[in-house]
């Protein structure tokens, strides 16, 4: 998407052919700073560190990582080794399982001096592919979007999301802002309610910096506030990103995730996951029981990052010396709760059928089950 | 509560019998600054800006104000200026309306020269009563923790809360924390789970600061985090304050408190208000269409307080210029999602017919309703 103008994506081969370049997204909103990754170690920091996050951005940037660690040393050695260290960086995002797996299943059986050419081609395939995903998900995401927009007459369509799960995430375009970034190209007056999204205020910081680029309206709110929103009838539809969907529909995303989707059934608001197909593991059905919640570092929870009023960023501490905090970053919203899955092939009912009828070649690996 | 060793209220009476001291909690929990009021309209910026907050010390506080009023000008003119005055500060605590109305009832029939005299007087009995009753509430409460303590063994109960319902809160005690600490005073092994409380924090900031001081153990956690806890069966109890209750048992709570209420019922955790009964709001029973929602300053989202590395505390930006929040400041439990309300009575359903049971003094004015 544009950022002043000029076109930008959340991670690019840069002009030498070998370094990669990634927006430092722990810097934003308040400044736009861009780095290069040359080495294998610098990608799993990237995605370690959150300068890099979302899943499918976690997926492209592996998969790159996987390229980077194979121009140093095509080895099979280096190989395990590449793929052992992306994969021991963020546990609940299958995207980056499933890069890093592509990857070596691609790599392994070439001969070392033809891996690292190959391992780039494959990974800039795989953006490629992740952009063209969410470009086909924003055209059924926004008949959503114009279905409200019929039922609203003039008023504006109110969206809520959680997180960030817009071109930052991806490799451009998003998931859940894919087609709210569609609905204002085509015309329809929306207004997206950003969850702040503690403790890391990735809406805060994340979405509202994309949406404030994109010239659409939206209204940053406490993770509290979207109940009452809700309740007050002010939430039409509320739209969300995913780390990882099971073969049966539950939804690991950001922590809080599954407190929306419980305030969107007590008020009836139709509450939809966007996700491109990599972000479904078909291995696993009972999200709740089966997939990894990673747990962070508490100071996460203890201390906020901020500018001050003379312009310079600073953290802050926020609890009482000596009070603990826990910091678990995602949860999981059962099938139940979600109305539906917004793909690139189409929106499916949050179950195994809705899923497998969209993607019948992956539920065949299921026949066993 | 002690702090530091020393029995500490959160208002008192000032030693020269004219001054009000109170604990200036904006500054919480990186500095204990006491302030002394003397006048009707600091009492109303105590209230508005937040120094004192919490549904019984704001109703305690205005009847200090009404106090203070008195003492410069016990006219009628007067008496009336100051209920307008303070009514007009914040509007969804149904306490300070209590209190206020109170007060002028109290003192409109008497000469003026008696009421500064009687107002005191009756402020300083609003403040031993609620410590009273948050004392009852506590002998009430602590017995959901026995029995929570029984089902756990040697394991400790945890108890999950939101915002700060502690003494802070009220004069001494508080509501929802009030069985905790009792429960502590008879050797239980408990642990509370901190929820934030965006946007002020008053979570981390006040009902940790008060926990550590007692030297109870917890852990504070993003607003974002409670329904995942409750998935995994790390949440033995919720229990929370209130600041209005209608007569049909629904609860007016800080912003998010809703949201737990709906992950307590998803997860069959029991989930508890604590509130005395000047909480309650007999006149109203539909707490979602009724109670009036206070909007306070988007400031308070577009900015946190903490405290710097070099120890200054600071206010720091965390959302992008140009972009609008919104800071709605409560919301409404519906009674079908609390599992009881822990009164200065004994606890009761969460129903026109538990809580007329209760108070059946009060439940006679709803008699033609």
């Amino acid at each position: 998407m544009k950022v002043d103008g000029l076109a930008m994506r959340s991670i690019w081969l840069e002009p030498d052919g070998a370094g990669i370049g990634i927006i430092d997204q722990t810097q934003l909103p308040f400044a736009l700073v861009k780095r290069r990754l040359i080495t294998l170690d610098e990608a799993a920091h990237a995605i370690r560190a959150m300068l890099v996050r979302g899943a499918p951005l976690i997926g492209a940037t592996a998969a790159y990582g996987m390229a980077l660690a194979m121009r140093a040393d095509p080895s099979d050695a280096a190989l395990d080794r590449a793929a052992a260290t992306l994969l021991a960086t963020r546990p609940t995002a299958v995207n980056l399982r499933w890069a890093v797996e592509d990857l070596r299943g691609l790599l392994a059986p070439l001969p070392p001096a033809k891996r690292a050419a190959a391992a780039y081609a494959r990974a800039h395939a795989i953006c490629e592919a992740d952009i063209a995903d969410s470009r086909a998900l924003a055209e059924h995401g926004v008949k959503l979007i114009e279905a409200a927009a019929i039922k609203r007459g003039n008023a504006p369509v109110n969206i809520l999301t959680h997180c960030n799960a817009g071109w930052l995430a991806a490799v451009d375009w998003g998931t859940a802002l894919a087609p709210i970034y569609l609905a204002q190209q085509r015309g329809l007056n929306v207004h997206v309610w950003v969850d702040e999204t503690r403790p890391r205020n990735q809406g805060a910081s994340l979405t509202a910096w994309e949406l404030g680029g994109a010239g659409i309206a939206h209204t940053v709110i406490a993770d509290n506030a979207g109940g009452h929103l809700m309740q007050k009838g002010l939430v039409d539809l509320c739209i969300v990103g995913a780390d990882r969907i099971t073969a049966a529909g539950d939804c690991a995303n950001k922590i809080g995730t599954y407190l929306k989707a419980l305030a969107a059934q007590d008020n009836r608001v139709p509450f939809y996951v966007a996700a491109p197909s990599t972000t479904i593991d078909w291995s696993i059905a009972d999200g709740v029981r089966d997939i990894p919640i990673e747990h962070r570092d508490p100071s996460e929870v203890a201390e906020i990052s901020g500018r001050l009023p003379d312009g310079r960023v600073a953290r802050v501490r926020v609890i009482p010396d000596g009070s603990a905090a826990a910091n678990y970053a995602f949860d999981v919203t059962p099938a139940r709760l979600v109305t539906g899955i917004i793909t690139e092939r189409g929106i499916s009912s949050a179950s195994r059928a809705g899923l497998a009828a969209l993607f019948p070649e992956r539920a065949v690996a299921l026949a066993g089950d």
